[in-house]
């Protein structure tokens, strides 16, 4: 049996932190061997490229340059942590993928769409999640809810509007691809964002899909 | 008056550092004004990068990931230093920069050229040095030259025939754009060395160039 490549998806505070615990618990439940990484990071090199991204900074930030850190960090989390384990059959749980790459780096920040087409193309050659759950929540409150948790990083420090550009960016490719995507309401209590992620692993687990 | 972007190229050790002062020393005499920058390197944020680029590590690097750590320092070098420095007019001195990467990920690492020309599109949109003096050196002389400088960043650490393709591609680059490129035997004495690149420096005052 082959691993199935899973990633949570979504803004600030939305809670994937929250609901990797109970995704883990569910790959327990089932005996599937899986490993928990998250993006950018996953590598001693690609934490600290991670480090070095949401660190907060006098200088200006090039788009560009942000991009390209990302996609380096996500080579190198490939090459050395994703494609091995996948290759072993394990199951990859991932925080955040390169759809936060669309969805920050192209609706919060307007780089071009085909720019990061280019460059998922060029580190990816065609590797995809399996499935992709996208907690979706108003950007206040979940900004409220991670503000919580003390400094903010170079992201958390954003306007309003950078956050509603995230989440449409999230949403429409969420809706132009609903085979892969699962969107779940995370402004429900904690128990009923749960099982809504437990129904739709066991679909994928049963191979029913998003259907 | 325009501002020109002048590189030195070169494998370890073949004197791209010592001549730098060669250059500036020509500059001041010249009332030229100027900024004397390096790559990987440059800002802050690039100069973060390049330590995690020079840093002997015990992770296996992936070439795309160096590849895009290289352009992501590009990126932001071009965006903070190289481009405000030529708009104001002064002239740009960077101990390396594209050709490197040609050389050391292309030649070094064989990764695809094709690769490394998207790349340059996607970050220079067109910018390209205005002369590039390439210190040409068999490698083994010059790594026992920068041996010398103390312990080895990850790089200095590979083996004599990376070397090798570096300073093939490195030449062949030079070979097809003779314009640009400025080929130095850095095999003579500092002093014969330094002549050459000041000849060269006055043609391209006169704007005589390579002829
Ligand atoms: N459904 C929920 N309702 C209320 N609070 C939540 C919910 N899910 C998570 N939280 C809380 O919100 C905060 C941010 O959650 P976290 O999982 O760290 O979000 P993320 O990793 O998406 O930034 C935490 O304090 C968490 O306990
Ligand atoms: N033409 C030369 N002949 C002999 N030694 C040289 C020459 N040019 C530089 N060196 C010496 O070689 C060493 C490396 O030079 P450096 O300028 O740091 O090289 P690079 O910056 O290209 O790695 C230094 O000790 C320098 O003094
Ligand atoms: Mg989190
Ligand atoms: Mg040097």
């Amino acid at each position: 049996m082959s691993g199935k490549f899973i990633t949570l998806e979504g803004t600030e505070g939305v809670g994937k932190s929250t609901n990797l615990a109970v995704i883990v618990q569910w790959l327990e439940s089932h005996n599937i061997p899986f490993i928990q990484t998250r993006e950018p990071g996953g590598t001693p090199l690609a934490e600290q490229l991670r480090e070095l991204l949401l660190a907060p900074r006098e200088e200006a930030v090039d788009p560009k340059a942000e991009l390209l850190m990302v996609f380096a960090a996500r080579a190198q989390h490939l090459a050395e942590v994703v494609k091995p384990a996948l290759a072993r059959g394990e199951w990859v749980l991932c925080d955040r993928f390169t759809d936060a790459t669309f969805a920050y780096q192209g609706g919060g920040r307007q780089l071009p769409t085909t720019l990061i087409e280019e460059l998922e193309a060029l580190v990816q050659e065609g590797l995809q999640p399996d499935c992709t759950l996208l907690l979706d929540l108003c950007p206040e409150v979940g900004l409220s809810r991670a503000q919580e948790r003390g400094e903010l990083d170079r992201f958390e420090t954003e306007a309003q509007e950078f956050f509603e550009r995230v989440r449409d960016a999230y949403l429409s490719r969420a809706k132009a691809d609903p085979e892969r995507f699962h969107v779940i309401d995370a402004a429900q209590s904690i128990e009923a964002v749960a099982s809504d992620i437990r129904k739709v692993l066991d679909s994928e687990l049963t191979g029913a899909g998003n259907g």
